[in-house]
């Protein structure tokens, strides 16, 4: 159930609902659009009775919910959310947003050069895990804390907002001190305990697709960390499991159109982890941002042939810049822009020629 | 096993080298290249013994393929295969090829008005489907040979090139007869009768992807085609079968840079099968572009809520002209390009509009 | 649409109503029953006038048919369809149905080898390829006619019914000559040409499950056979295409109930293609048998490692012996028989091992 | 690396090769087999270092392991582990083990039922849900620590062995408490945390598999656990995700040979989620016996129609005591046996008529 206020209402009206369907015993979650706000009921089991809230001052109308989510549907916010990090970094816009950087921080050496150099082509965000979730107990599993710092280092020297991955409750705590945005990876989508701790987080959310997600599960997640408070969640397709065997996964772009159909939360794709193959990269990254993609998350590292995780789609530098350069174009075509490269680029790539010798 | 012709071998060379594999028993497939022609030698069980090739004229060296496909390869052949249709029209290109058109041929009106609209937008080839393979023995099948007669009076009034599906040997004859392009559809990729037989046409062959085929399986097929000589072979992708169910099928846009990097054969994107949604055709038809796509086959039907098969995944012409426009604009990215509407186009446009009354 | 006929219904009655049926401009098809005749109507694009039948002399009722498929389903004929192939062979009754040989017919000695294995562990049909549908066109096709000989030799020497695959229409004509039962393989399962030829064969067909068809799809591909006018078909289940990669396919012994309770045709199951694995071909058919499957599909061959094809799932004549005496054990517990080895068997497993040397 | 004891090693021997490898960084896993012990050694980035463990006193041979997994492999240890939960209850063992209860604990009416009747018709394993991970926010989560107590009472009463899930670290702590068994679901199976906390509890684990995991991934999620010290692990396949849409999940029963080749960890299967539907929970239950599993995993309850979760896929007492009755006579063909009806069979049918009334 939905209440929908009227344009005019009040903050004080607004709240006097709050309290009320907070007193019937359930949860409400007030959405403010742009012309007006929704407040989203959950928590109950049955329907609400809607006539003791259509009397209340403000109050335009209680809409029925028809889907099995609430708070991720455009029913309740018809706008695009745009998350906003902050000098003009946003997920959502008008601007794709480009989060790029290395698989995992492995050293503060590869991780500053990589910073260095995907900041310097026009990336506003850095990713680089810290904890890594492996399929052997014996391969690296990341720096933990350790790799946070350089992640914070990379926040203050180069004015990237870091994208991390938390892979339990614990790491959240963590994570959430030092990073941008909590990334939850794919193997954890459906770790419900993980999502609820991610919704109490003041952090935007990053939810990456499950290799055998259905769209509905992978919108039910996001209802899973928008029912705890936090509004803001990132979906990100990387690619699902089926037969083919020409790329690592296969990269389902048409999911894309399908979420922002549904859904009121932005979209981005992952195709390094979507193909599983530098050489796809490139042409899978322009087919993204031509779907219509809200932005891209690309592996990057200066020397990919050394990573200690998914050399095989790391993209180097050079390549990324290409990227960038390639995408800015599609993005006009599809009514959007991809951020220029800086202004002292010159300068820049001179530092990144040396730190990448 | 190649034979690799020297650069200035002449053409009566050639024919000795083409002479001397066949009486070894085997089957010679000469493929000229831009600086020099490769022949390709099948039919044998084992190693062929080189040195009583290269003691012949002309002859540069014996190559081994390393791969299970052998004339499909770009170690035969590096330059993308161009298939030349006549009057500029061309697949493999720098011009991206356009087929569209009613899923089947169903009256000679709605044919009609479909082709006058597509090409009044820009394409050059028209699809319709005459023979039509069915889940159901009781669904529509197609008008056969009356509708071969419609396309072709298409070609004749609007100049658009057919391309258009044979299910059978005995098709084939009747379709090569009639059609520009022989399709054959996505369950009958592994119909190896149907393969040979259209190996042994003058035509050209759209191959569409199986539902669930590998790359390797649809790269084989395609050699079953060349293998009987006709080296006239488009790949289109037309989305695979998985779990996900947000889509009728699953896109897979990945397979394009795939083909290209390992065959000459040019490859095409049908996003109106791929997704099997009216609404997603689009934004899909610009990521195909963008990935890199050879062409791309769309579904338009005039009335799609009154098609007799696919209704749901057709377009109507306005949104086709809209897409063309879109795509107009991904290609030059790309570095390709698509045909503009023709300079008549006002005046068609009116004509158009009265057709679709 | 079904017209139900009265238990004590005439011959005459029965035919009055088909030349009706034929007059309105459909096709009937009578199916005598345990205790009455159903007969079906296809051919019709609407509904069809009840009324006008239902005043025959003999008619019951008229009964709509609530699923796509009509004639396979068990609306139509309840008791479960019974394919006698003479002398006691039989396929759907309660002695489980044994076929067993090897992938295809290579040599005299290799088929006659088997053939005298099989028989001797107690199958009654044999299986062996003479047309051989492959990935590639340079791989072993099968010895064609003459491998019919081999296997019609097979028949009159040891009593075995021959089952063997067509794949176009053109074999088609040749494999009933020469077979007991016509095999339509996975890649076939809907070229519906070859279903259409098949339903106007007079032999029963074995139609296996295609690599990802979905149930519904087997059976409408059944439909196009027995609406053509042959009502003996047997579903086979081979193992589905999955992301799994312990096995070549899944076998998904599911789908036995599952077609049991939908339709009266009989299924069986083929572990060897639906595993791809020797070492599992016995403990899958024990799991197939106790599911219920109306029969299995081995491939057996006395020397593997040389075998031409499907060498890696074929198991050896005394691992057929043992899968036997396995089945035969659980076969009681559900109901159902295996048949015994043959009296005379000492004797011929002294020829069988002489063979095998 | 392992490490092979002589058969004659003394305890003091194999304590000194564990300190030995502990001092040079290392962890050790001494297993015990029937002639000998292996000592896995787990830890190391690289090659150890053998001849300093080959010269210890009772040191066999030191073995390079081939596979990504070590502790879950039959090359350390070839005899199948056998679980043992005191009473002569096993998991692993002759007797096939019967894990048998409701979805989710709802009541204890709801649940004391259930576990009467399937106490009677022989299961000593229970199963019931106490946290259910479910795929909406607002669907019935479980009764948590109330459920636990309700099991533990079952425990008491019947006699029964508590199969429970947790879903998170913080629930490992409680069910340890409760349980016998702890769970870990689909979805959890590479939540790497919760398995590494598995790992030290002394309560045997059982792991279900993935959705879409390969048989590796399996095996490396169990090595998590075992590579933590707790080398008690149940598989338990439960279905997998393909394009199939008769039944919920494609059930893989080829992954229980494939497992028990590779690995000396026992498997068990659930025909209740991997069909998802009541009619063919009793098939694929024979069939799993059939094909050797070591165990089953049934959802039963009272009134499935008024289940709060998966009714559609539970079978009532009665069908369970079928089911029972098949598999007992299965289980002997392949050398199993399944616990008979308790003696006093007759007055307990009685008071279960009584309650499920």
């Amino acid at each position: 159930m939905l209440v929908m206020m009227k344009s005019h209402a009040t903050a004080d009206e607004i709240s006097a609902v709050c309290r009320k369907i907070e007193l019937m015993g359930f949860k409400a979650h007030p959405i403010p659009g742009i012309t007006r706000t929704a407040i989203g009921i959950t928590g109950n089991q049955g329907p609400v009775e809607a006539a003791a809230l259509e009397a209340l001052p403000g109050v335009g109308e209680c809409v029925p919910v028809s889907k099995p989510y609430k708070l991720v549907g455009r029913e309740v916010k018809e706008a695009t959310t745009i998350i906003d990090l902050g000098d003009g970094v946003r997920i959502g816009g008008s601007e794709v947003a480009i989060i790029a950087g290395p698989c995992a921080v492995e050293t503060r050496e590869q991780t500053r050069a990589v910073a260095e150099a995907v900041a310097a082509a026009g990336a506003k965000l850095f990713r680089g895990g810290a904890y890594k979730p492996r399929t052997s107990p014996y391969s690296f599993q990341g720096l933990a804390e350790d790799g946070l710092k350089i992640l914070a280092e990379v926040r203050r020297d180069f004015g990237l907002r870091i994208v991390t991955e938390a892979i339990d409750v614990e790491s959240v705590d963590i994570v959430e001190r030092y990073g941008d945005v909590i990334q939850i990876g794919a193997r954890n989508m459906q770790n419900f305990s993980l999502l609820k701790r991610a919704g109490r987080s003041s952090k935007p959310v990053l939810l990456k697709r499950g290799i055998s997600a259905t769209l509905d599960e992978m919108l039910m997640a996001a209802e899973y960390i928008l029912s705890e408070g936090n509004y803001n969640v990132i979906f990100c397709e990387r690619g699902i499991r089926t037969f083919a065997d020409h790329t690592r996964n296969t990269l389902d772009l048409s999911v894309v159109p399908a979420v922002q159909r549904l859904s009121h939360l932005p979209i981005i794709v992952d195709p390094s982890h979507g193909t599983g193959r530098r050489e796809k990269v490139i042409p899978l990254s322009r087919g993204a941002i031509a779907v219509g993609a809200d932005g891209l998350m690309i592996e990057v590292h200066a020397h990919p042939e050394e990573a200690l995780s998914d050399g095989n789609q790391s993209i180097q530098p050079p390549e990324f810049r290409q990227l960038m350069a390639e995408i800015r174009q599609i993005a006009t075509v599809v009514g959007r822009t991809v951020s220029p490269e800086p202004a002292d680029i010159a300068s820049r790539s001179t530092i990144q020629a040396q730190l990448l010798q």
